[in-house]
């Protein structure tokens, strides 16, 4: 158990942008969100998932949504207090601990805002270890627990209860809803008890993205490393391409981003061009003509200064990035896993192979 | 208080399908569903509006969608118990009776076949006194009644629960849910007290619909009177034109049935042309160039043998229809009902004027 107060935050939002693998949001949004609610109300109790015990009711609070609509639209306070009452009312009890559902500047974000406002513990664990696009890409799926009865609440005020044979429907009928209400809603989904989560959760990704954004924050306060270097080896990631944004090709589409960024090659990849498909996250690296990495790995874009990373919605002409693969979250590499996010379910016609294996010679 | 079996159901979907004013779905499959679940477990009771306490809870049943869909859609038994409970824990209390939303040819009928299959009163009131193809447009929006919560399941099994800011945001919302369950499903929506149900109710419709479905069943054994003008003395409709259906426009869009029929003038009216513009149900009647009548009113169209109303699914080139006007439920004429129905709000740019004064003249 240990709190979460502003510098906490500050991290957490920058690492968990980084997890978020394109998508997730814009954690300065989501950073004001959580930084607002822990000066209003206080800091937040951070839970280790072993703390919590097994029977407690345990529910993940998040936005759903096209992360570009996330920032034009006002996040409410009320939000937290309707989900929880909502949730709290289906199961006649009460609700013990929140927890984020993925790692991203928005959705690590939310959670903390909630917890701070309702005095609810927080969990440090999620279903994801990274961001995805739809609400059945969740470890808890593999472990063959429901989304439902998952909440839905937009900042008008209107709310919805659904309750589907399969998480797949889940996605299908709460994204219906999510486009209806203006392209972004307030979400808790997921409710589950506290040995579930112990069971199926990516646990300590709270910390791990407060230790991420730690170690951005002073990259280039280590006097044996380069900043490059020493971002590289603290991730443990790949380095798949540097280049310059050339071109980004963005669609906003049944509530998803689609798109593409074009990079032409900077540094030593100088003469070399790269793009990334992504759909809300990054989905595909693509260099020189050659795959390098693909989903469920993490694909991450980072400024080659700051190595803050940058996210689908702020990809821009001119800016220079570096890519990086980051090994996902082991049970994704399950045939389970990858039945729900690998690349064929994206339409990428690859097979999927880790990316130590693409780069048994070394790190690129 | 008094029971329908099933030469009641037989006139009360021929009634209530005319009344359906075109939409309100195959009066054939709502009849079979009906008569099936009367056949199986007996009659239903069925109670005048004044018999039933003021703090009773009442809850209307429906099917939600295009009418095209639900014929090729099965309509499940379980649908009916999954809507009680859900609207019966909401509240914490058991329900007291079932009622229909509006007429018409199916969602007359489920009413009849919930109250049989679990056993509970149907009360002979509707909210429309017709059909109308959204879902905002009831009496009890006029009288400040939400139509949340709402539940709403499909024949796979899913569910789920509104609670909008406002009837219209309910349509919105429960659209976009039908749509993604593949087009039509089954709601519950408005629960009442008794005391509402009696104030903004249309009282007696389930037995206006037998009447009126009897009388067509009977058109032709009146020595008095020929066919047609015992049916338009019963029914006290306006004789808006005859014609041989020329062309039928159709699409489905968003859920609805949008369309246009063309008539050519046939009898009387040879010569004549006219056409009929429908969203689920008949929005507007033409005659030779010359708007004859305008929802709210109701524009039916039958056949000039049975006199069978013709819905808008069943719209054939070649069919010989009457097309007829009925005047509307007096509050859908006040300012509130126009405004959620008249014909502004489909996007037809005239003014409503009631059938008693366009044909002062005469009843055409």
């Amino acid at each position: 158990m240990r709190t979460i107060g502003i510098q906490e935050i500050e991290d957490i939002a920058m690492g968990a942008a980084l997890l978020g693998a394109g998508g997730g949001g814009d954690p300065y949004v989501g950073k004001l969100v959580a930084m607002d609610a822990v000066q209003a109300c206080g800091p937040v109790t951070l839970l280790d998932p072993d703390e919590v015990a097994d029977d407690a009711l345990v529910i993940p609070i998040a936005m759903m949504g096209a992360p570009t609509v996330l920032g034009e639209k006002a996040i409410g306070g009320k939000e937290y207090q309707t989900l929880y009452d909502m949730v709290s009312q289906y199961f006649g009890k009460k609700i013990d601990a929140f927890m984020p559902i993925e790692a991203g500047g928005v959705n690590s974000m939310l959670p903390i805002a909630a917890s701070a406002r309702l005095g609810i513990p927080l969990v440090d664990v999620d279903g994801m270890g990274r961001a995805f696009p739809e609400l059945q890409m969740v470890t808890f799926t593999i472990g063959g627990i429901s989304a439902t009865p998952m909440a839905l609440t937009d900042e008008k005020g209107n709310s919805v209860i659904f309750n589907t044979i399969t998480n797949k429907w889940t996605e299908e009928l709460a994204r219906a809803v999510t486009m209806s209400c203006g392209g972004s809603v307030s979400v808790s989904l997921y409710p589950m008890s506290g040995a579930q989560m112990k069971q199926y959760g990516v646990k300590g990704i709270v910390t791990r993205s407060q230790r991420l954004g730690e170690a951005i924050r002073t990259v280039k306060d280590c006097a044996d490393q380069s900043p490059e270097e020493r971002f590289l080896s603290f991730t443990g990631g790949y380095k798949l391409f540097k280049g310059k944004i050339a071109d980004v090709l963005r669609e906003t589409r049944g509530a998803f981003n689609f798109g593409k960024v074009v990079l032409e090659g900077i540094g030593e990849d100088k003469g070399g061009t790269a793009f990334v498909e992504f759909q809300n996250e990054n989905l595909t690296a693509t260099v020189n003509g050659e795959i390098r990495a693909t989903t469920p790995d993490l694909i991450c874009l980072v400024d080659v200064e700051t190595f803050a990373p940058v996210t689908t919605d702020a990809l821009k002409y001119g800016k220079r990035v570096l890519v990086v693969g980051l090994p996902c979250f082991p049970l994704w590499r399950t045939p389970a896993g990858l039945e729900l996010v690998g690349p064929r379910y994206f339409g990428v016609d690859t097979d999927y192979i880790p990316l130590e294996e693409r780069y048994k010679g070394g790190k690129g």
